[in-house]
Order: C-alpha cells, then structure tokens, then sequence
C-alpha cells in the first residue's frame, strides 16, 4: 500500500492540533448554550452542516489537486465508504439505549473501553499486529482515562459503577461499535493510494446523506415540535439555522476540523494516535476546567494525567528504552 | 560480588510468601485488637520481641552451618548493622511529625512516594541502573496504588490531598528515609559472602537493643503510665508481656517471619522486589477486606490493581515484549 508515510514530528504535530481542538470542542459546545445551559438552537444540525463543511472543504482542495490526484471510481470501492457512516449512526441509536441503563458517571467510565476495542478491530481488520507492551499501553490509558473521571462518593451515587447487566452489555457493543468504525475508517483511507480529498469527498458525501436523513427522519415523527420564541412550531428543514449564533458557527466548524485531521490521521498515521490526542483532550478539557471554570482539581485527574502519560510513553517506547544502558542487548527474535 | 543467584522461580515464591505474610501482618493486628479497637497489651513491645526472634532463629540457623559459613569480624564490617536500625528509628520520628500535618488519608497516599524514592536511593547508594521503562514501572505502580488509595467525597475531607507544605515536606523526608533504609539493608547484605545468617544475627542484635533503648526511653519518661484492669500501674520492662494473647503472639511471629524474608530478600533478590511485594500485599489485604470484612468494592480499587499489574509486567518485561513478533529488531546498543 503505497500511502506516503509522513516523519514522526509531522504526525506528532497533527496529534496535537487534534487533542487542542477535540477539548476546544467540548468548551465550545457549552459556550454555545444560553445561560440556562439550553440550546437555543437544534443541536442535532450541527454534524449535518459539520459533514457538509468537510465535503465542500475536501471538494475544493481536490479540484485545486485534480491534475494529479488519483482517483478510484469503480462501485466495490465506492461502496466502501457509506459504511463508517452507518456505523456512526448505529453507535448513536447504542448510545442513547446504553445511557437509558446507567448513570452518566458509568457512562462514562466505560467509554474508555473504546480504547482497548480499537486495538482489537485494528488487529482484526487491519492485521496490525502490538507488542504485548503496546496492548498493557492501551489498557493503562483506559484505566488512566477511567481513573480521571473517578468522582467518588459512591454515597451520591458516584462512582459505584454498580449497574445492571444489559447496562454492561450495550457498554461494550457501543465500544466495539466505536472500535469497528475507526478501524474501518483507517482501512478505507489506507486501501489504495487514492487522493484523500477524494476519499473525504466520498466519506463526507455518504455522511452528509445518512445525517440528512437522519435529521429528516426525527423532523417528520416527532410528537411535540420545536417551537420558536414566539411560539411558532419551527420545521425541521426550512426552520435549521433557528437560533444559530456565532459560537454555533464555531461548534460547527471546529467539528469539521476535528473531522478533518482524524481523516489524515487515519490514511498516513493510524487509530491508535486518534485514541491517544482523543483521550488526551479529555485530560485537557478537565485541566481547563480547572484553570478557567472553577473545576476543583482532584487526587483522581492528577493521577490520570500521570497514568495516561505514562501510557504514551510506554506506547512509543523506542526498543532502546526497554534494554539498560551499555548492555548488549540483542533480541533473539529470529528464534521465534 | 559472589553472592548465589537464585532462580527466577525460587525469588518468586519467597515475593508471593512475602505478600501474603505483609498482608496477613495488617489482619493480624486487627484481631489483635479488644472488641472497642484497642490495645490491650503495649503494641510497642511488638517490634522488640520480633527483632528478639528473628535474631534468635538466626543464631540458631547459623549455629547449625557453622562449619561452613562465612563470617567477617572486623570492626568496620560490624559497624555497618546499626545504621538500618538507626534510620528506621529516625523514620519512626517523622513518621509522627508527618502525620501530625496531614489526614490519614494523605499520609496513606502520600506514603506510597517511597517506591519511588527506593529506586532513586539504589541507584545513588548501589549504582543500580534502571531502565526508562523501569523507572516508569515504579511511577505507575506509585500511581496505581495511590489510586486504589483514593476515597473521593471531597466533601467530607477525603481525598482532597489538601496539605500545609510541611506535610509535603514531611512525607518526602519519610519517603526518603524509608528508601534509604531498604537501598543501605541491600547493599550491606550484598557487600560480601558472609552467610545470610551471620549478617541477620548482627542487624538483629543491634535492632534489638535499639528497640530496647526505644521503649525504656518511653517507659522511663512517659507521664501517664498503662494501667492494669484493676488500676496497677504496669512497669515498661517487668509487664512488658501484659494483656498478650496468643492473637499477639502470632503478631509477633508474622512480623518476624516477614523480617526474615525481606533479609532473604535483600541478600539474593534486591529492594525492587521488596516495594512489589509489600505494594501487592496492600491491594490483597484490600481485596480479603472486601471479600471478609464488607468493605464495598469500589472502581479505584479495581483500577488500582490493574495499574500496578501492569507496571510489574513492564518492570520485568522481557527485551522480545517490546518488539513486534516477526521483525528483525536489532537494538543500536553499541551506538550509546
């Protein structure tokens, strides 16, 4: 597979930018909430307006590319793409059902989980074979991730991750849900050297149908319509932009980036940096909470910090790192 | 320095003994306790009679190989046992100051930092080299056991690790302490080829007269003295067995047994050991507390132990685990 591998410091670079706006992501959505902590606007437009941001985006830098981007249009390739889309909306509709059985503090704990099933569909799907000190890297950073949100308390309910079995259950199928999305996303980009506006274009087009869709679908069944100040019943469609402000302008676009770099990432890096900058920027988003929003710092977030730093350290270890200084240290691996 | 190797599996069963027995030492002073949780003998009197066995065993042991066991008498060489009693003696100390600064819960977590610090103490007082990857084994496992440690509920004062410097100050100086005690045991035990039995007999010898000297110090400057049931005053010395059950007795004889396997220990195995044992031995007596005594299983003790499997996996992580299988992975040692 053809696909031109970019030097360490570029991905690393590419890494960062992804972890500083996944957390700008989060502070941006509550931003854009009225001071009652409401959307003023439909939240659920924003991936479908994101979605068309990242086509019409990856549509100009292709045709500014088009002398010399490759391109594939045969149907089995084309066909590849609705596919992380479906998954996506799948997940979504796993989401919700998963949310109906356990508190938000499980919810997200188990989260986490998507950490290690993205190393099993990687495996899977991809072949990609880790060291077994890469699969103990992963499971560090899902107990670092899970050990940041540790609230205690279990008398409020907290982290007492008591919950029923189906609770469990729908966890870990929106884990592998996620898992399988990223994997396959990462096995599209990297199936051909293809031009990856072309790929995004195809990504973001199945994309922008399935949201549309989507947002269709919940316009025309629901029972108690949205209404404007004034009381009048707003549609789905025509009615979209209601409410929208600057900052949601920002949501939507920051979102699109986001989306932007993940698909670099998953043609000339792989699942796994999207794992390490996503979770990353969940460390982050709560480092500035507690600089900016009044967050209490906890014994929990410092120790997550230093459990996921670890990780990544662990993850990228060069061999060098594992032998003591000044031992020659040859690994009889051609005894395997 | 000729000092047998064991095998890997010989110093792995006298860890596994050593965690059990460190865990079994904590439960063991719990059922030593009235029904009210208190003393009815003089807990001070326990170290004493321990170092007293343990020095007694080791008489007898080395008096049964004393045809063929090596012995040095110079000055220089005996002079060498008493510093561990004396560090362990100024530990005692600060151990009290430090807790008079921090909540329990601090003291706990914070205690955890002599993993770390015994590392550093081997390195300066042993020249022992970790690799990075073992340094940032011993950071998780401080990690993961200050995190099984954690009992949120800021709210009541819990883990909020809210401390005046000094108490920081304090629990880095007992830290300190704490490492160089071990750090200075292994590199004693290991200087030369003396038996095992010889060199316990001598640091048990001093430990026991510094033990003495301890609670003759106490009893003779102490202002309220210990009472009997029937309101007699109870002499430090001639009523030093006063209120022992056979419970205590078997106190007594668990924390000489543990003695004796650290000495083992320091000798053939080192202090790396010792800090994985006794870390373990405090994630086990959590466990048996939830499993016999209603403790609630909580989410950071479950993470806890995760951390600190994985960092022992990573401490002695073979060089091939680092490596993907199948690749020719050559370590550039010779290019430091």
């Amino acid at each position: 597979m053809p696909v031109a591998k970019p030097s360490g410091v570029q991905t690393l670079l590419v890494a960062a930018i992804l972890t500083v706006a996944t957390s700008s992501q989060g502070l941006l959505t509550t931003a854009s909430k009225t001071h009652d902590g409401k959307y003023a606007y439909n939240f659920a437009t924003v991936p479908l307006l994101a979605e068309t941001l990242k086509l019409v985006v990856s549509a100009a830098l292709l045709w500014q590319r088009r002398a010399t981007a490759r391109i594939t249009l045969d149907v089995k390739s084309v066909a590849m793409f609705p596919v992380p889309s479906i998954i996506y909306l799948v997940h979504n509709n796993v989401q919700f059902v998963f949310l109906s059985y356990v508190d938000p503090s499980t919810y997200q704990i188990l989260g986490n989980l998507k950490i290690l099933t993205t190393g099993v569909l990687l495996r899977v799907l991809l072949g990609r074979k880790l060291t077994p000190l890469q699969w103990i890297a992963l499971g560090l950073l899902t107990a670092g991730a899970a050990t940041s949100q540790l609230s205690g308390c279990a008398a409020n309910g907290g982290s007492s991750l008591s919950a029923p079995a189906l609770g469990y259950f729908w966890g870990i199928v929106s884990a592998f849900l996620s898992g399988f999305a990223a994997a396959y996303t990462e096995f599209v980009m990297k199936r051909n050297s293809d031009d990856l506006y072309w790929q995004n274009c195809q990504l973001y087009a199945f994309g922008t149908v399935f949201n549309l869709m989507r947002l269709a679908y919940d316009g025309v069944t629901e029972t108690t319509p949205r209404l404007s100040e004034d009381g009048q019943p707003l549609h789905w469609l025509f009615d979209m932009l209601h409410g929208y402000s600057l900052t949601t302008w920002l949501v939507v676009s920051n979102l699109a980036f986001t989306g932007l770099l993940v698909s670099w990432i998953m043609k000339f890096a792989d699942s796994i940096v999207k794992v390490y900058a996503t979770s990353m920027a969940m460390l982050v988003t709560m480092l500035a909470s507690v600089a900016f929003f009044g967050l209490s710092p906890t014994p929990q977030l410092f120790l997550g910090i230093v459990i996921a730093s670890a990780s990544l350290q662990i993850y990228y270890l060069k061999p060098e790192g594992a032998v003591p200084s000044g031992s020659s240290g040859k690994l009889a691996t051609d005894e395997k």
